[in-house]
């Protein structure tokens, strides 16, 4: 069993706030991340698969295959997009990184599978302070 | 004659886009980084002053005293809000890196000169592959 | 169950020393960071928790309390000091990043519990090439 | 129990291909990777050890004898040379990073036991969008 | 006068040895970095140009066109090649990063002019711990 | 005219304050860094020359010449010592990075020359937020 990590980017718009809270208590609670004009991050992503690597080639998979794959299922979908207003698998959820990374994980589970390699984890930086991490 | 650098990061969204463009020029011009729902990125702004060294201290400026100066000057008018519709020193600009470092240049120069010391050059980050500086 | 890991900086002075031992053994065992006149680092610290996304605001916890806790139980405690000499929870111990690591997470496993998340790990950067994880 | 990673680097070139596959499915494949001619890369080695803390020393291991080890047993052998030429552990294998990862874990397993620790993963950084992580 | 720097980067091979010298006298002047069966790198290379802001654009350049004019002359020939073999541009030249630096100045010179902006400098990294600049 | 950097890096101890000055105003003009018990960082230096490449090797300067120059001179000198009472060429100085930067300059300068190279500058990175540099 061998573990593979590939990392992607996007940037993205982003605001986090409740409809039903409010000003004051999105502010609360949110803080200056619930600003009504939006503000923005520079996302990382790391997508961990795993699997037995292929005798033949020495590969657990081809990573370009992987890429584009990532590419595909989520970079096309929120890079230099606004997350709670465009992003299909975004849509009705707070626009958190917990979210994103469980949000990113139902994007590419399936299709991981697919390619005969299981999807291990998500990771997504948010600044060089904060990460997030899912397993499923 | 002794140049320091101080790093204050701050996260922002941003549209690159004219009004009187149609949106078929705008995505022309500008790409995606038209998208009228905004995007955003985390940029790291270093700001480089210059000048002699006090021999008391050893310092050539408190960086605690310059740290404060850049936050209140600069990051606490753009981080976590929208460079269009929110900055006062970016108002009626196209708001691109470039820019972006002139307006900042402007914001600290007289008072970093208040400080004794000069202003030597201001650089964004706007992503790990795209940087600008300006020297006035 | 989702990982959020929140990273916080602090620079201390430390010695690794044995007072049982001769100057030569302690040379012996513990090079260069045995100096009597003390050594420094800047340490990066990685505290890592667990638990369920709240479903309404789409956190596992807000990051500033985190943070926050982590400044009051730790680096307020150890940032800019002596580890050796003047930092509570590591009396009595060698000043290694192990320990460090143990004395970290104990400092913190309580309080985070009080917060009705788990924590997971801490990791400790002494350089860029060395650090510790302790998971309790 | 505790967790101690050493980074160490190393320099090579290297060549993915198959002898039997003509240079049409070499490049279909392997992509520009099976350039004949060779390519190269500055690699990342993450080697993660686990174990007690000596309460005397307070260390898991020495780390200049772990970074020992590891150069003896596998940065001499593979740093400025050829992987898929000169790399006695990488003979009639495919110089995938996989492979590699395995090959190091191979290289340093016992010798480390022999320390009276165990070791746990071994992670390769190929570039900074990719990385391989090998548990045993 | 404004100056922006774009990142690409770049895997290959290369030796650095005179074929006049004996395999002793190489060993001794560029020691393992002459090893005939090559070894390799993942260079990053900054190129920074200046010039006026465009004030209808607010851009000095669009990073698009000057990214895709640094792959079509130089990442295009070197990426996943060996430079001493098959880079035109590197031909009858010692493989070494300084010049590997004013070879690729003089590649991008020209073409940067065309663009109406002015080519800066030339950075190239081999590993974290050794960079060249040329300025022409 | 070419120019190369060396990174080299040093753990040291240190502490700003004036003898002089009461601990209260030590406290107000240094803050933390005042500490009696010493502090400590993890310094990043880069070295600067500059000169024309040699035809015949490709060089500017053997890259071990360099460095193990600047280890000499520098690195053993201060690396794991306490900056104001062990390192000769600090002796007397306040423990700034701006006169560490000078001394380290002062340090090198001659030993450079006499390679047949400039040095250009010297510039230290105390933390990610804060680095100097000297030009002489």
């Amino acid at each position: 069993m061998i573990y593979i990590t590939r990392r992607e980017r996007f940037n993205a718009a982003h605001r986090l706030f409740k409809e039903e809270y409010s000003d004051e208590k999105n502010m609360e609670v949110f803080g200056k991340c619930s600003n009504p004009n939006w503000h923005g991050h520079n996302y990382e992503l790391f997508v961990t698969v795993k699997g037995d690597v292929d005798p033949e080639t020495g590969f657990l998979v081809n990573l370009k295959t992987l890429s584009k794959m990532i590419r595909e299922k989520v970079i096309e979908k929120i890079d230099h997009k606004n997350i709670n207003l465009e992003v299909d698998f975004m849509k009705n959820k707070m626009a958190s990184t917990e979210n994103l990374a469980i949000g990113i994980w139902n994007q590419l589970e399936k299709s991981i599978s697919g390619l005969g390699i299981t999807l291990y984890s998500v990771k997504i930086y948010e600044s060089e302070n904060n990460f997030v991490e899912y397993f499923g």
